[in-house]
């Protein structure tokens, strides 16, 4: 099973779609560049998606749930945003379907046009904020600290499962405050939670900081971001947190009476986070062999194989063991299959990422020990019954720590600095990962240096230092680094 | 604040929509038929949703995600499921806006129309069962238990928050077995798992039955319902489990080779539940004073109010009752608010549901004791600060047992059987509720009753037992009395 996986050094661009299908994680469909999320990558999902929902209720927020459908003269109430977009929406034109009288199967019925069309949401801060307005009276009706969990679609012309899909699952966090001040910490804040799930939950080390103009949301003022980095040396945008500003309060006309007794436009942010992690997560763990999960998002922890098949007595010491493991919160399957060798039932469950594998055979049973396998270094050892379900919980937290330092060793030393164009361009073209560079500020070089190496600046990071130097590309004077990397 | 609400003698219909708003439940929204679930009532459906995803998945199903657009040839390879949702569906025509050249605004680009139309999913039968024909085709790959929670679209004429809207939230299961035997079982068992929802939860009992062949789902051969009756004494559809039998496994062509080694149609199942559930909710319990509340779906159980103000002394105390409360898995608020008074706070308490308020003044802490509301019966008992957090649990318990109750003696005491059209008519009109009555079995006699009377059949019970007898409308011999309602 395992040698149907296409090498990463190989073709990596294939190994992750390997992944993706063998791992059963999502299959393709008949709806051009919808994926069908399958079991065990919902599950992943499911999991992430929980411990996102808890640390959200923890920083005060609540769930909400707004229409799929937005009007479409909302959309073009906000300048920037409907130019963001207009490109990649799906619009709703009719309400029904009959019977061709010509005997042609069934069409859309042309009396039940609607008179204005309807999109189906690509992001909802024009709804949202058209309903804010109803809400939103004077500074005590602040803040309103909403998310929703949700699909939304964008018509994008290359599509690749988990990573860019037309409907994607995401949640997205629509908050409103009586001041810019209150509205900036908001979503310092909610950045802050994204990182934090990314390193704790993901096991992914991501860089935080601010995008430049070019690279914003359409509509915020600001927009700030964490980024990952795969193993293939390309980006990946993991989340954002956007101060909008009072651009939507403006474009919707949402006024609140400040403690002043003076009539202002409420400030916004929006914050998101998708599907796209799942991606995110493959290609920062897994191998040649299949998934690799973080003991935190594995569905399944761990899984014993009774060797060379199920028998009531390993079945006996099976159940225990699960049972201590349950106690400790750890989730646990055991194969009593009896149709496949104990060889592929490991070639399975490597391929779908179970972190810790236990054979138990007879042998194993009269010297009162088991054999653990660890899925992330393939390290086998052979552990007293006595103690097992401690053994295993140590191990578990031992994994996620070692995926964490594995993928930030990898990541930090995929930061180069450079100071030439010829540099830049070797690195991105030998080595991969972020580049470290001066830039002088203005989109147009953005722009230019992103056409001729296909690179563009990732983030300027929270906190970056500021250094004088010149520009890579146009050699004017630069007050500091940003980091550059081709990206997904 | 109370007195906004409507009462129900006067208008029961303007009374529900004044509990969703007062309530904080759901608000309108701009688009047509679409509502937006607000933080209050999107919390009640939460709690529902975790109670019933995990029946789910101790009866062995598994979460996925299929897409929300249906290709409108699909909708068609089903005879009969055409026909039930062709004049209810939102369609996708175009995939992309450009500004109007003629400097109208943004109009949909003519360039970017779809081969195909897109249906928004009202159901996802069919792309789903388009999906597994690729999944199954062997015995081996069968059966397959998958449940997804997803948002549908059903263009609805007449439209009511939670009861019908254009869009709302559900769970829909699709199940493919090797024999019918099976699917059989497992649609039994998803009806029993809604009827144990909705009576172990909501507090709201249900009469689980079969539908007559006007009412079953588009593409059912039999479609099982929990029904529930409102306090307005009209029933309401709680939930659905369909037997498909081979009919989507033969419009998409879904094969499997079988045990004896031939090739045979895959047998399905189908079931349903939705946010109308919330609807259900709110007319099964509440009152002229606001929402009520079964505990165990109740987002905050239980409110502490000091009185007549915050003060640190009573702070405290409400701390250490909070932290009591909460270590029995109770959910507390402690209101500090300053701005209103112990009066307005009550009041907006019982407004949104919250089962159980204790009050706490200086007063009572002299004598060791809280008064203690219970939204229920609106009783008020004071109770010794000594083992107050197991009193409030045993009255959870108790209010939890209590609600339901009370609504079964209401509903079994609202099936009437009738003999006669005049009784049947003069039940219909005075009393309300299930009548229970002989029908001849033709679909001609179902419908020209519900057009004399506006009541339809609403099941025939499980395990109903036969009995000679005429159909009130024609005559004809009938063998079973079934169960007539109007209804939401």
């Amino acid at each position: 099973m395992a040698k149907e996986i296409t090498p990463r050094s190989e073709d990596y661009s294939q190994w992750y779609l390997d992944i993706v299908h063998k791992a059963r994680m999502a299959d393709n469909s008949p709806v051009r560049g919808c994926m069908v999320i399958k079991p065990h990558g919902f599950a992943i999902w499911e999991k992430m998606r929980d411990a996102l929902d808890a640390m959200f209720k923890e920083t005060g927020h609540v769930n909400a749930y707004f229409p799929l459908f937005i009007p479409k003269s909302f959309l073009s109430k906000e300048a920037a945003h409907i130019e963001g977009f207009a490109k990649e929406c799906a619009v709703v034109t009719h309400y029904r379907l009959k019977n061709d009288p010509n005997g042609g199967g069934v069409i859309v019925d042309p009396e039940a046009k609607l008179e204005e069309e309807l999109i189906v949401r690509p992001t909802s801060e024009t709804i949202i904020w058209n309903t804010y307005r109803d809400w939103i009276q004077s500074y005590r009706d602040l803040p309103i600290l909403i998310n929703q969990w949700a699909n939304v679609v964008r018509w994008e012309m290359r599509t690749r499962p988990f990573l860019r899909t037309t409907e994607f699952l995401w949640q997205e966090g629509h908050t409103a405050h009586a001041s810019a001040e209150e509205a900036i910490v908001e979503t310092r804040q909610m950045l802050d939670v994204y990182a934090q799930f990314a390193e704790e939950f993901m096991a992914m080390p991501v860089i935080k900081g601010v995008k430049t103009a070019n690279e914003r949301f359409a509509g915020a003022v600001d927009t700030y971001c964490i980024e990952a980095l795969m193993q293939d040396g390309k980006a990946l945008q993991a989340g954002t947190s956007h101060f909008l500003g009072q651009n939507f309060a403006k474009a919707f006309d949402v006024m609140f009476l400040n403690k002043e007794n003076q009539q202002e436009h409420v400030w916004a942010t929006s914050w998101g986070a998708s599907t796209r992690l799942v991606g995110g997560l493959i290609m920062t763990h897994s191998d040649d062999d299949g998934l690799v999960l973080p003991p935190k998002l594995a569905p399944i922890q761990v899984v014993i194989v009774p060797i060379p098949k199920p028998a009531a007595e390993l079945t006996e010491v099976a159940t225990k063991i699960a049972a201590e493991l349950r106690a400790k919160g750890i989730s646990v399957k055991i194969d009593n299959d009896e149709q496949n060798r104990p060889g592929f039932k490991f070639a399975e469950y490597e391929m779908i990422g179970v972190p810790v594998r236990l054979g138990l055979g007879a042998r194993d049973l009269a010297n009162n020990q088991v054999e653990v396998a660890r899925r992330d270094t393939k390290e086998k050892a052979n552990v007293s019954l006595d103690g097992i379900a401690e053994h295993v919980a140590n191990l578990l937290d031992d994994m996620q720590r070692n995926l964490f330092e594995r993928a930030k060793a990898y990541r930090d030393s995929h930061i180069t600095p450079v100071d030439t164009w010829e540099e830049f361009e070797n690195v991105l073209e030998t080595k991969g990962g972020f580049v470290s560079a001066h830039w002088d500020g203005t989109s147009e070089t953005e722009l230019a240096i992103k056409e001729r190496s296909k690179a563009t600046i990732r983030c300027i990071p929270i906190d970056n230092p500021l250094e004088d130097g010149a520009c890579i590309l146009t050699g004017n004077p630069s007050t500091q680094r940003v980091l550059f990397a081709r990206a997904y």
